[in-house]
């Protein structure tokens, strides 16, 4: 089940890794003009690449992950380390509302009280995260039919490519289709370099022409990922999954979930939507769009309720 | 009714003019940083920028009506111009599919064939333009209310700066959400632009944004344009409209539509749907925006069937 070589992943799945001292992130501001890794070299650097959006998704699982390793090899001796890991914790919650990173660094933190293992239950914990991604990415393949066109918004980071992947093994051919996912790209950026990188057949349209491609018949199943999970089937993810899941029920096209595990939210009401500064909307490589005076309102994420997703496929960790 | 000074108007409501043997055609990609008016000499030249969408909208209607005015004064003194105005009126109609060019022109060649006053017909029709333009606004702003937040898409041609300065008359005090509208931001370029100018409350949000502001309770209503109307009451209008159609619908929020009189077509179907080059989507400002070898379908309008429409505000010629 598991694809043979590492290389045939996208650059997406696991674009965080720690190597010695040092954390190398994927700078996914610079894709898909080049692929760099941006070098992290303590706490305070890691919230800076998570507020600046240079990794997202999985990447800031990872990033959470990697930095208290780098902690614990950077405090080795230390006999108490709890107050400086309880530090990072709040530091990291800190950097962004929506997602979960206090569910995260809450269960470092519990592991840090709990046993004497930390740096082992991480390893493991990653270990787990990958191998459960790639099931995540096979089950969701499964959902699949073959000429299925499957529309997608933002980026899964990787796991669209595996379940192109998972599909062609089982012979089935699909296409996609790509929000471009404004005002980041991430869809155009990320998620058509990721899929074109790997010879998928990959069209990027604008988020306004959604309803047009599933009244055309052009789109015959949505899938997307989440950034958080509510225990009622809620989901928190980029701006403009909602809307795509009121529009997939109106035109009865399935809308499928690749999500993580619920958090303690009980219900996406219980989850912060992120403001981001307007200008990450009025203005475009440093060219102001709209004229001066004009206020934007950048919400970046938003809530699909549960009854609006026929499937979620979670990651089983 | 009609509002006192001239300069009042914004630019975009009356953005082509002729003076002597030169049309001037405001150029709306050059918004907002300059208000530019392009030279036009010749059908031709009509032809090209109307194709390069320097102008649109009401600025089609303008444009084509001055053109068939110019080619009668370049061609005064000719005895049959039926010959010249025939060529004109198809070169015209293969500009854009969308726009009823065919019923614009066929209307010109109408008037040429029954009667010896051409002229005249142009020039009362495009003052009888003018004055229910300003009727239309009216109405529109008899539709809202006090403390209303209007969403809109695309740009209605300085339609909007007028409903709300009829709603200013009224003391009704309304705040304008504007959708970006990508890939060519007729939003937050052109309808932000004219309504920041005239001291309105404008905020813009991205096309993703719509279903989390409706159902925040942060839009009242919905007030767009329409760049035709079929008889039975469907609309063709900038790709995205028909989505927050479906949106409004959703929401129970009312969905408005200041739009031409009816063409010829029956339904909706009958209108082709223009694809423009996929260029416009993939690259901003001569910088590519997917990775090379990446493809893009861009639709440039889309149907909203009549039923979805609250109430059509016609323009009454």
């Amino acid at each position: 089940m598991r694809p043979k070589a590492v290389e045939e992943f996208s650059p997406l799945f696991w674009p965080v890794g720690l190597t010695g001292n040092v954390i190398s992130v994927l700078d996914e501001t610079a894709l898909p003009g080049k692929l760099v890794f941006l070098k992290v070299r303590n706490y305070r650097e890691a919230c800076s690449a998570i507020k600046e959006m240079k990794t997202r998704a999985v990447g800031q699982v990872l990033l959470v992950f990697y930095t208290f390793e780098l902690v614990l090899k950077q405090g080795k001796g230390k006999k108490n380390l709890i107050p400086t890991l309880t530090r990072v914790a709040e530091a990291i919650n800190q950097t962004r509302p929506t997602f979960p990173f206090a569910f995260l660094t809450g269960m470092v933190l519990n592991w840090a009280r709990q046993s004497q293992s930390l740096q082992e239950n991480i390893t493991g914990y990653l270990e787990k995260i990958r191998t459960e991604r790639i099931r995540q990415a096979k089950r969701a393949s499964e959902l699949m039919d073959d000429g299925d066109t499957v529309l997608t918004h933002c980026n899964v980071s990787g796991l669209l490519p595996l379940v192109g992947r998972f599909c062609r093994e089982e012979k089935k051919e699909i296409h996609f289709m790509v929000a471009e996912t404004r005002p980041y790209l991430q869809g155009s950026r990320l998620t058509a370099w990721e899929l074109k990188r790997q010879g998928f057949d990959v069209t990027v349209i604008t988020d306004s022409t959604v309803a047009h491609l599933m009244e055309q018949g052009m789109v015959t199943k949505v899938l997307v990922g989440a950034d958080q999970l509510a225990r009622n089937g809620d989901i928190a993810n980029k701006i403009g999954t909602y809307q795509i899941a009121i529009l997939a029920h109106h035109f009865e096209i399935p809308f499928y979930v690749m999500c993580p595990p619920a958090t303690r939210a009980a219900t996406g009401k219980e989850i912060t939507i992120e403001i981001r500064p307007d200008r990450e909307l009025l203005e475009f490589n440093g060219v102001r769009l709209a004229p001066a005076g004009v206020k934007g309102y950048y919400p970046s994420f938003d809530i699909t309720p549960g009854h609006l997703i026929t499937k979620h496929i979670p990651l089983e960790l």
